[in-house]
C-alpha cells in the first residue's frame, strides 16, 4: 500500500485469479452475469474483478450446481476475480417473512416462496462452492434510520455471527485445501460513530485479512456516510484491503478512496444503463431526451470506449426510443468503461499526490452538468 | 451467375456498401439494429447484408430525420449493404384501419395512432431517404389462404404500384445522382401458379434489375410455398438476383436455393434466440429444458461461433431462467452464426455440386432432433 497525503491509498490484491489494482470499482454480476455484457466485452473493458450475489446464485441456479459444475468462474467461463457478498443484504432486501434468530435468517424465497435458513456457517459454505476469491461474512442489515438499540443489538449478532463464520470458513477451506480465499468481515453501526468504532475493534479482534464497511449510502446523506466511513478506516490496519458496500456515483469514488476505501461495487452504472441515463465527463446525460434526436456527438466526447468511438447519441437515442435490447448492450458497455476509467484516474491521481484536485474537478463538472 | 445441375446459382451481387456473396441470408435489422447484436458482433459473424424496415424507420426515428443525419447506414453505423422492405407487409399485418385504394395504403401507425398515407411513390422517396442499397417496390399484401378474385385484384394493383414506383425511384435516384442503388420488383399471386406467372410476367415488362417473391411462407405447406417459387424463378432471367421474402427455417434454405433463389431473410434466427430456441447442426435445442441444468456441452458440439467457444448450455440455460439480457445476446449470436455458416456450406455444395446431398443430410438431421 502506499499513501496518499490524505487517507487515500494505492494498492495491489493477489487473488487466485490474478491481481487486481485498487482502488478498484467492482461491476456487479447478480446472477453470473454483468447485465447486458459479455463477458469478453468486461475483459475488453478491463474489469479484474466483478461481483456475484450468493443469495440469487444459491436460489438459482443452486450453490450445489455450481459447485458440481467446477465452480462459479468455469460456471460462468469468467477467468478474472470474483468477490461474492454473504447474501445478507438481499434476505433483509428481496425476500419475505425473514425471522432472524442468533441461529441465522430464516426466508422465504422470491422467486418461489420456498423457506431457507441462512446462518452464518451456510453463507460460508455457499460462498465457498461458488469459490469466490473474496467472501463476506453474514452480516445482520437493518433498516435504517434505525434507533440505537436496534443497531447495538445488530452490531452485538454481526460480530457472534463474524467469529462464526471466520472459524467456519477456515476449517472448511483448509479440509478443501483453498487457503487462497479472502474473507472479509462487515462492520455495521448504522449511523452511530460510537457503534461503528465499538463493530470494528470486535471484528479487528477476530483477525480478518480484509474488512468491509456495511450498511451505508442506503439513503443517508453523503456527509454521513462519509463521516462513518472515516470512523471505521481510522481504525483499520494499514495493510489490510477495505471495501465500502454498495457505492456510489461517480463524484463519491473519489471521496471515499480519500477516506481510505480501496474497493467499491454498485449497480448503478448497469441499472442506470438499462434506464437510459449514460455517466459522461460532463455529467449525466438522460439520453431519451428529446435534444439528442440528432445529435451526431458520441455519448462523451472525451470517451475512447468502443461505443462512443462508433455509435451517435442520436442513435442511442432512436435505440432506447424503439425498445431494443442493443440500447441496454451498449449504454452499459460505456457506463462499465466510465466507472472503470475512472478508477484508472483515480488510481493515477494517487501516485501523482493530487486527488484532491482531480476530485474537484469532477464535482465541478458533475454540478455544472451536461453540454 | 454460376449454376448447379438443379436451380441453384452462385453468385456476387454489388451493392454501392460491398459485395455479396449469394446464395445469402439477410438478418433482420428492423428498428435500424439487428435486435440484441452490437454491429461489431455482426461484422465478426461475417453478415454481409442486413434488412432494415421502412414501415417502422419511417414512423421511428423518420426517414427525413435519418436523412438529414446522412441516412441509414451513418445514422447506425453500419458500412455494410442494407437491403430496406417497402413497408407494405408490415402496414398489412401491424398497423390499424388500413383503407387501400389506387393511391396507396392509408394506415394508422400501431405507435401512436396517428394517420399515414403509403403510396408507391412514397414508399421509394423513404428508401431512397435511407440510402439503402437495395429498395423493393410497395405491393399489396393480402391474407392468406385468399379467395381468387382478391389475389386477382392485388396482383393488378401490385403491377399497376410497381410501374409507378418503378418510373418514380428512377427519376428520384436520377435527381440525386443515386444510380447505384437496387430497385426490385416483387411478384404476388398467393397460391395461385397462374398468377404468379401473370404477375411475373408484368414485372418482367417494366424490366427490374432484381426480383422477390412475396406473399409466401405465411402459413402454407412448404411444398406449396416451393412450388409457387419455381412457378416464379422458371420464368425469371437467370442474371438478375431473386429473393424470396420473409424465409425460412434451416431445413428449408437449401430448398429455395435448389429452386434458384439468391436471398432471403427471416426474424426467425434473432426472434427464436430470444425465446431461448437454439439452431444446431442436430437440430432444435429448446435449452430452457431442465435436462440442459447440468450440460457442460457448447450449444452445438461442431459450430466455430464465439459464444460455443466459450460458454455451456447449463450456463444459457441458467441465463434464460433467470430472465438474463446476456441469454438473447449469446443465443442471438450463435443462432446468427448458424444461418450464416449454414448459407456458406450451401454455397460451397452449390460450388461442388453437391447440394442435393447437402440438403438430404440436413433433413435428415432435423428430423432426427438434438442428441
Amino acid at each position: 500500500m502506499k499513501a496518499d497525503a490524505g487517507g487515500a491509498r494505492r494498492g495491489r490484491l493477489t487473488t487466485p485469479h490474478g491481481a487486481i489494482e485498487t482502488p478498484v470499482f467492482m461491476p456487479v454480476g447478480t446472477q453470473a452475469t454483468v447485465k447486458s455484457l459479455r463477458n469478453e466485452a468486461l475483459e475488453e473493458l478491463g474489469a479484474r474483478i466483478i461481483l456475484g450475489n450468493t443469495y440469487h446464485l444459491y436460489l438459482r441456479p443452486g450453490h450445489e450446481l455450481i459447485r458440481k459444475l467446477g465452480g462459479l468462474h468455469k460456471f460462468m467461463s469468467w477467468n478474472r476475480a470474483i468477490l461474492t457478498d454473504s447474501g445478507g443484504y438481499q434476505v433483509f432486501s428481496l425476500s419475505e417473512l425473514r425471522k432472524i434468530t442468533n441461529e441465522g435468517v430464516r426466508f422465504r424465497s422470491h422467486l418461489d416462496g420456498s423457506e431457507h435458513l441462512l446462518t452464518p456457517e451456510k453463507a460460508a459454505e455457499i460462498q465457498l462452492a461458488l469459490g469466490a476469491d473474496i467472501a463476506m461474512v453474514l452480516d445482520e442489515c437493518i433498516e435504517t434510520p434505525a434507533p440505537r438499540d436496534i443497531a447495538q443489538a445488530a452490531v452485538k449478532r454481526t460480530t457472534a455471527w463474524a467469529k462464526r463464520a471466520h472459524t467456519h470458513f477456515l476449517q472448511q477451506a483448509q479440509r478443501n485445501g483453498e487457503l487462497s480465499q479472502w474473507h472479509f468481515g462487515i462492520v455495521q453501526g448504522a449511523t452511530f460513530a460510537d457503534l461503528r468504532r465499538e463493530s470494528t475493534q470486535q471484528l479487528l479482534e477476530i483477525d480478518f485479512p480484509g474488512y468491509a464497511v456495511g450498511g451505508l449510502a442506503v439513503g443517508e446523506p453523503h456527509g454521513v456516510t462519509c463521516e462513518m466511513t472515516v470512523v471505521v478506516t481510522e481504525l483499520l490496519p494499514r495493510e489490510k484491503p477495505r471495501y465500502l458496500m454498495g457505492v456510489g456515483r461517480p463524484e463519491q469514488l473519489a471521496d471515499y478512496v480519500a477516506l481510505g476505501i480501496d474497493m467499491m461495487d454498485c449497480v448503478l452504472p448497469t441499472r442506470a444503463a438499462r434506464h437510459a441515463c449514460i455517466y459522461t465527463s460532463e455529467g449525466k446525460v438522460l439520453i431519451k431526451n428529446a435534444r439528442y434526436a440528432q445529435d451526431q456527438r458520441p455519448l462523451d466526447p472525451v470517451c475512447s470506449c468502443s461505443v462512443c468511438k462508433r455509435y451517435t447519441r442520436a442513435y442511442l437515442r432512436h435505440l432506447f426510443a424503439a425498445g431494443e435490447l442493443t440500447a441496454a448492450i451498449l449504454a452499459t458497455h460505456h457506463n462499465i468503461h466510465f466507472y472503470l476509467d475512472f478508477m484508472r484516474q483515480i488510481r493515477e491521481a494517487i501516485e501523482f499526490g493530487n486527488l484532491a484536485k482531480f476530485s474537484s474537478e469532477v464535482q465541478a463538472r458533475y454540478v455544472a452538468g451536461p453540454a
